[in-house]
Parts: C-alpha cells; sequence; structure tokens
C-alpha cells in the first residue's frame, strides 16, 4: 500500500481551500471545476463500493486521528482542515466533518436500448435525488437530464441522492432531440389521457419521463411519447410530488417484470 | 359582502410584523403563537377551496393594487407591507408577496377505522409534504404523526403539502400507544420480511406506518405491525427515499381498491 501525502489547512485565505467552499456551496461549481464534492462517511462509502477512486479525502482536525485507520489511504491525497475551517467549507448545518474530493464522471451518451428514466426540467434537488434513487432500486441504469434539470453532480443532489449516483450512468444537459437515439418506448404521466398505471402493461425496457414541478412534461415530449399513463388518485385531483409520482411508475415497471418473470 | 379593514405597515420593528416574522421563518412557531403562516396564491387558493377562512390576508404593497380585486375580501383584515418587510419576513428565496394567517387548526385525536398513515419520526420537511400529498391523492383520510416528527404546519411542510393539508385530518404530537385506539391492520415496510408489495393482498382500511429516513419504523412500531410488506428492488438494495417508498405504498392500496372494485 502506498502512503497518502498529507497536507494540513489552517488558513480560509488558501486557494485550494477557496475552490473548494466554492464546489461545496454553489451547485453549478462542479463543472467549472471538473471536480465534484461529497461530503460524509455515508455517500464516500457508496463512492469507494461502487470503485470510484477520490483524489483527495478531507477530515476536520478533530476527526483525523480517529478517521485515518479507516479512512487514511482511500485518496493518494489527504488534507487536514482545522475544524472552523471545514465548518465553514460544509454547505451543512452540522458538518461531516469528512468528505472525498473526484473528478467529474465524464460526460457519456444515452446508451439505446438501456432502460431510461428523462428528467424534464425537474428542479428541486431533493426531487432529483429521490428519483436517482428510485432509478437505481427499481433497475433503470441512466438517468437523462435536460437542460434546465437540477445540477446532478451539485452538492444537494449527490447528497439527496445518497450513493445512487455511483450505481447509474448519468447524462445531463440533453436537448428533448437527443432521446431520438434512445430507440425506446417513451412513457410519460398524464392527467386526462391514456391507461391507468395499475391496469396498463408497460413494456420493457422503456423510458419513463419525469416533468418539471409546476409545468409537467413539454408539450414536444407529450407528444413524442408512445404510451400515457394515468395515475388512480381516488382521493381528489391533487396533484402527486414528483419524486413520488416517479417512484409510482419504477416500481410498477419492476413488479410488472417481477411478476411476469414468476418473481 | 362586509368590507374587510386595511392597515398599511412600514416598520420592521413593529411587533406584529416580528411575530410574523418567527411564523414565517421559525419551524415550531405554529405551536406558540396558535396560528399558521401560508405564504404564495396556490396555498392560499388551496386553503379558501376547502372552505378554510383565514384571520388576515398580507399582501407586499407593489401587488396590492392588482390583488385585491381578487383577494380583497378573502379575510376580515388586511394587512398591506413594504416590499422589503415582506421579503424580510418571508421565508423564501423569491417571496411570494401574498400569504394569509390562519388559526391554527384544532387538534384531533385519530379516528378509528379512518385509514391513515402513520409518520414514525420522519424528518425532511419535503418528504412529509410528499407524503401528505400521496396520502391525500389515494384516500387516506388522516396523517398521524408520533412526537419526533416534522412539525407539521410549519412554513417548510406547508409549502412541500402544496395543499394537501387541508384535505387531510392531521394529528401530531402522539405516542405509539396512541395509535391502539385506530383498530386497523398496520402496515411496516420491511427490508427482509413478509410479502412482496406487488404480491401482497392489502387490507382497506389500513394504516400504512412510514419511519424516520435513517433508522426506519421503531422496533416497538414493527413489532406491532399486522403485516409486513417488502417493496422490490431488482436493481440492488439502495433503500428509496421514504416519501418514495410510501407513495408507492398507498397507490398499492388504492390500485388494488380499484382492480376489486373494477376501475
Amino acid at each position: 500500500m502506498t502512503s497518502s501525502s498529507i497536507t494540513a489547512i489552517h488558513s480560509r485565505d488558501n486557494a485550494w481551500v477557496k475552490d473548494l467552499r466554492r464546489l461545496a456551496q454553489d451547485n453549478g461549481a462542479y463543472r467549472k471545476q471538473g471536480r465534484v464534492w461529497l461530503e460524509g462517511d455515508h455517500l464516500c462509502r457508496a463512492a469507494l463500493e461502487r470503485g470510484v477512486q477520490p483524489a483527495v479525502a478531507v477530515f476536520a482536525e478533530s476527526l483525523w486521528p480517529s478517521a485515518q485507520v479507516e479512512w487514511g489511504q482511500a485518496a493518494p491525497k489527504v488534507v487536514v482542515l482545522a475544524d472552523a475551517l471545514f465548518a465553514d467549507i460544509s454547505g451543512l448545518e452540522s458538518p461531516a466533518k469528512m468528505g472525498f474530493v473526484l473528478g467529474l464522471p465524464e460526460g457519456r451518451s444515452p446508451q439505446p436500448g438501456m432502460a431510461a428514466v428523462v428528467l424534464d426540467r425537474v428542479q428541486d434537488a431533493g426531487n432529483v435525488g429521490s428519483i436517482l434513487r428510485s432509478a437505481s432500486a427499481f433497475g433503470f441504469r441512466q438517468v437523462l437530464a435536460l437542460k434546465g434539470s437540477a445540477a446532478l453532480w451539485s452538492p444537494k443532489v449527490l447528497r439527496a441522492g445518497m450513493g445512487a449516483h455511483f450505481a447509474l450512468d448519468l447524462v445531463e444537459g440533453l436537448a428533448p432531440e437527443d432521446l431520438a437515439g434512445l430507440h425506446l418506448p417513451t412513457l410519460v404521466t398524464s392527467s386526462h389521457q391514456g391507461d391507468y398505471l395499475h391496469r396498463a402493461e408497460l413494456p420493457w425496457p422503456c423510458a419513463w419521463v419525469m416533468g418539471h414541478e409546476g409545468q409537467g412534461v413539454s408539450a414536444v415530449l407529450q407528444e413524442r411519447a408512445s404510451h400515457h399513463i394515468r395515475i388512480a388518485q381516488p382521493g381528489g385531483e391533487e396533484s402527486l410530488n414528483v419524486g413520488a409520482a416517479a417512484a409510482i411508475c419504477l416500481h410498477a415497471s419492476a413488479a410488472q417484470r417481477a411478476l411476469q418473470t414468476g418473481r
């Protein structure tokens, strides 16, 4: 095992610290910096379990003595920060005292024929994170975000994703035309047309499209969809949260496959 | 139509304004003040549609001239605030420029035999709001929050609930013993025991229990549950967001009823 290089930093004015603060607090900074900030042991462990190699492991001074047995060799470089400095960098109310910096995974293209979830300008980081978790749980291996969706590798979406990022192929910044190459039936939820989900035959593999919290799926994608599906809401016409709707739809696809294959 | 009394306020130091700021920004303030702050026209409209009578309608000065036709008679008292003052009170990045103050709906007790969702220390306001929307959509008419759950009438949960609060009977601050009087089969999700949801026969009416984001449903409630239900996750062992899991379970109950009654 090679040993990591260890650097201690105490100054707020350190240039590397300034960049890290931006990365941890500004949702779009990862695009400029080409790297990602993962805070907390749950996220960091999820990344390691999926074979991710962090560039730098960062610790608060007070955690470092006890953390170095488990984490000391996780990255080629270790940075130990004064606790106040770590707290200042962290975007969290209760800073986790440890995190990884990793290179932004390379931009991919949509994979033809691979079950997908399409995010059509879904705005809220918590919703996007929840959808990534559902996609991963229900066997949708790629998530394709159209321009205008929340930044997938932002600290907030990473936290809400709870590690699902590392189990999925993620593509962002897409235009509706880019979905043509998927060669998959495309399903959208609708309040007024199509079969009810609990009666529908769902194609597999497929692409489910989830839309903007206020506006829903765009007219273009509604028109291009091969299936319009309704979720029966006997309690009334309240619309569901998009993360809730996604969970119901993705689970329905997985459940139907399980029943067809006798599981 | 009686006319409303109109008061204009420009001072941050006004005592009523100070209380309102606390109500809008402090999640627990509604309990002390016995009243609730609803911000934005969507929420306010949802409340009016359900027959709620606000005590005060509050407007930013710049909105008031155009708003008074629709909203001027919504409450017996109107307060018009300088825009900067409204923005200062609002907890939102983009203040909505209008809101209602209403009396905190009276504390209720769990209703025996009425389909319910139980929140066992669910922490995140976004998750709680999403669960309230799902409960309302799928015909669960009461939501029962155990001590330690997010404050149901806090501004954040109200925003995430998108009006579902006004379609439900809400009870909070309960202890596990308080659920005994429900006289309903109690369902919990489990990762390791019970039937798979897509194969299970679900009782109706029932109470679904949704647990703490990190710890899940407490051991006491796990033991008392009449049904343990698993959600098949063919993509791996990632756990779902609790709002997603709730949506899947509540929809399954509604879908099963729909199929049984031929809808």
